[in-house]
């Protein structure tokens, strides 16, 4: 037995995106105690060139969409950001998810030597599947996850490693 | 064709922890040119009550060490937690990827279904094998990590994401 890429992709990332949504319930409670306005919370930065947590919210999904997608050979779907609401980055992130889950297995499944193309700003890299997920796709999507939830820590929301991690 | 329990984690984590590496050598020219003490980088923090990059870095080794040895079925190494310097942050890595290294593909694949054991705080949790490297070191992993980059990054220490992702 050995995993398949399905195994090893769009339910991981699904499951990461339910956590990331619990996580910004945490902060949507807090905002409101604080009396926030609706805007504040997805303007929350680490430090001032870094993306505020809207856009870490955003990336995590457009990571996660575009792994499933690029796997199975389907076409990403168009997600426009435009999100400034706690609300709003939760209606992503379910957009998301249904995409996620609409892709089927067999579509996913086979995928590891599948050629990926990238369109980055130094030029096209290409990886096959299994490189591509593992070694871009997986650390970005944490990496986005994470920070979401360091900016919403570092700025006293109450979170611990248990709303992160979810249960597996 | 698909993937094997080793090409899903010791590669994976060494990679990262490579690029981890890389990330503390910026953090050491950049100290250097502060002229810091030494033990300053290793004890920053994004808030008061979370961990400082020092304990980030030795839970993202531990993490990647654990994961390794549990699915193989040997003992973890035990590394005592006393690093305060970026060059001893360094020389963890470096250890914990000596160790990743050390244990052949053919221990590690085939645990997809070997139960895993972990003691939490909460008391045992079991695991099959491709959840809990999945599910469970993964996310923590990749959180560690992400939050040692965080912690520099917002101290000002000239990071991009090329230093978190490296080479795939």
């Amino acid at each position: 037995m050995k995993i398949s890429m399905h195994q090893a992709s769009a339910p991981r990332f699904a499951n990461a995106l339910r956590n990331l949504s619990s996580v910004l319930d945490k902060a949507q409670a807090w905002a409101d105690a604080k009396k926030l306005d609706a805007a504040v919370p997805g303007g929350l930065r680490l430090i001032a060139d870094m993306f505020p947590l809207a856009r870490q919210v955003q990336i995590a999904c457009d990571t996660a969409k575009g792994a499933v997608a690029r796997l199975a050979g389907v076409e990403i779907p168009k997600h426009e950001d435009t999100e400034t609401t706690i609300a709003e980055l939760k209606a992503r992130i379910a957009k998301t998810l249904d995409f996620i889950q609409s892709v089927s297995a067999a579509k996913i499944d086979g995928s590891e030597e599948r050629e990926v193309v990238l369109k980055m700003r130094s030029g096209e890299v290409k990886f096959n599947g299994l490189q591509y997920l593992m070694g871009h796709a997986y650390p970005n999507f944490y990496f986005h996850c994470t920070t979401a939830y360091n900016i919403l820590r570092a700025n006293g929301v109450e979170l611990g490693k248990r709303d992160f991690i979810g249960t597996p």
